[in-house]
């Protein structure tokens, strides 16, 4: 079994500027702001999208004073998003911890999110790399275009796995290939190193959110430190769900799950229904094709230790348990 | 009496690839979306900040394929500050038009002021000029800096006018000043130039912001397009109430309201004073304060026309009932 701490240890001198430029910013004027702020971007958390720049970064010329502020600003800009998921999703608990709509509420959630996204392109205009911002506010756009799609796309019950890629390399894969490519920009990286990190990125990332949401119906709210299909309960498509109805396109439950008019027990027999069949065991396989494609595109890049941490961190994501 | 009509004049052709530019923002998958996002950019609004932009520009070497990009990015980052202010707010109406969290969702306007967010730092990367991206970037930083500190500070009976200052500054003038300077730096003005052009942005907007919050008090809903005594209805402190604070500082009807425990009686009682009272001529006079300032930075700028309408906006800005 990869540990995560396998994988941070090739860049620890990187993430622990990381952290510090994550404290940062929750260096604010109102104590009780600052407080929130820290919250949310408490040490502990996997930071797997900074791993990704840094490790990037340490293919080519490792040069920390662009790495880090870039590798930061992936972090925020990614937790930015979740502060404003859990607004739409009225989420009380996230990583186990109370969310900021739950313990303030959902107007500072929107602007503590906004001033993480602000954070976020104010680190990356400090790389002073034009290449770099580019490619942040062309992401940024992906991102939130992803989310509306999937907001406006993913309680219709006609939606096809084809839809939920879509979503997933917005809401996700994006961030992940972006997170590979500025670490490659930003360290002189060869165009073909570039080409074949943006495609690590982006597998790795649609490998990453399939797990995540074959893990909301597999494991327990303990060990995810959010609801359990917490998805379908807001009658959220994802892929599980996707694959269930590719099957049983006739079945009424699930389409008053979308609709919210289903009753609890009604989400617990579906749910339970997709866990004791082979929907997850097929989620599973795509997932792994993602990881095979990842793993494919570091036969690009120099062969050096940390292209093998690179490599683990694919398997990581994929044998993952939270 | 100057006309808004007057100052667009000066910069028509490039107002019109604005709208242009706005237009396709627009243009994305969900037919509702469309409508929601076509709604908050429809033409008709003030123009002001794009119309900055232009007119700076037009001092020097006016490209429009790069400042209509800027101009556009301008009047999105605004208009996404508006959205997720609604939300904040509960505000159920804004320019005489029902707001996106009242005909929607919360969830949907914080997405939908994400995506604007997103688009703007997009337009502004499609400039390629590091300098643009810089400032953009670190004006986002002071705009959202400026909105946290205001939910945080503007409810303390305690704040004093050099509070709401730096409230305006985050709010309002940070934004003036980048529509001007952005405009400068893509037509290739010198450094001096720059200069005058920030100043002028700067007390222009906090000129606009001081009559804005005037105009709370002194309009009527239809006049105003929203709810007229908003700000002291939401118990948030502006200048007109600050100044009335400073003279009756044991009033208890107005800490009452900060708390959002007055009556509407007592909101309207305190609205009458003010208004019956020498403190909107007061907040008048500071709005000219910074006129002056606004038109004493116009002389480091070339003497052509589009200076002239510079001039000319100074004048709209503190004379218009609406």
């Amino acid at each position: 079994m990869i540990l995560l701490e396998q994988i941070h240890a090739t860049v620890a001198d990187g993430l622990i500027l990381v952290e510090e430029a994550l404290r940062e910013v929750s260096r604010v004027d109102y104590p009780l702001l600052a407080q929130l702020i820290a919250h949310v971007l408490r040490p502990g958390g996997k930071r797997i999208r900074p791993s990704i720049t840094l490790l990037a970064g340490k293919l080519f010329d490792y040069r920390l004073d662009k790495l880090v502020p870039m590798a930061a600003a992936m972090e925020l800009l990614h937790t930015a998003t979740l502060v404003h998921d859990d607004v739409l999703d009225r989420s009380e608990v996230r990583r186990g911890q109370p969310t900021i709509n739950s313990v303030a509420s959902a107007g500072t959630a929107v602007l503590v999110g906004d001033y993480l996204f602000a954070k976020s392109a104010d680190l990356v205009a400090s790389t002073e790399n034009l290449r770099a911002m580019t490619l942040f506010a062309q992401t940024l756009m992906v991102i939130c275009t992803g989310e509306l799609r999937q907001a406006f796309g993913a309680k219709d019950p006609n939606s096809r796995r084809e839809d939920y890629f879509r979503w997933v390399q917005g809401k996700t894969a994006a961030l992940f290939a972006t997170a590979a490519e500025s670490g490659g920009i930003l360290s002189g990286a060869p165009e073909r190193a570039l080409d074949a990190l943006r495609a690590y990125g982006y597998n790795l990332g649609m490998a990453f959110q399939v797990v995540d949401d074959i893990l909301d119906f597999s494991g327990s709210q303990e060990q995810l430190g959010k609801p359990a299909r917490n998805d379908l309960l807001q009658g959220i498509l994802t892929l599980p769900s996707i694959l269930y109805l590719e099957r049983h396109p006739d079945d009424g439950r699930l389409r008053r799950i979308l609709e919210r008019r289903a009753t609890p027990a009604e989400v617990d027999e579906i749910a339970d229904e997709i866990r004791s069949s082979s929907v997850l065991a097929d989620a599973y396989a795509i997932a792994d094709e993602f990881a095979r494609a990842a793993r494919a595109a570091l036969a690009d890049l120099p062969d050096q230790p940390a292209r093998q941490t690179l490599e683990s961190l694919i398997e990581f994501t994929v044998r993952r348990s939270s």
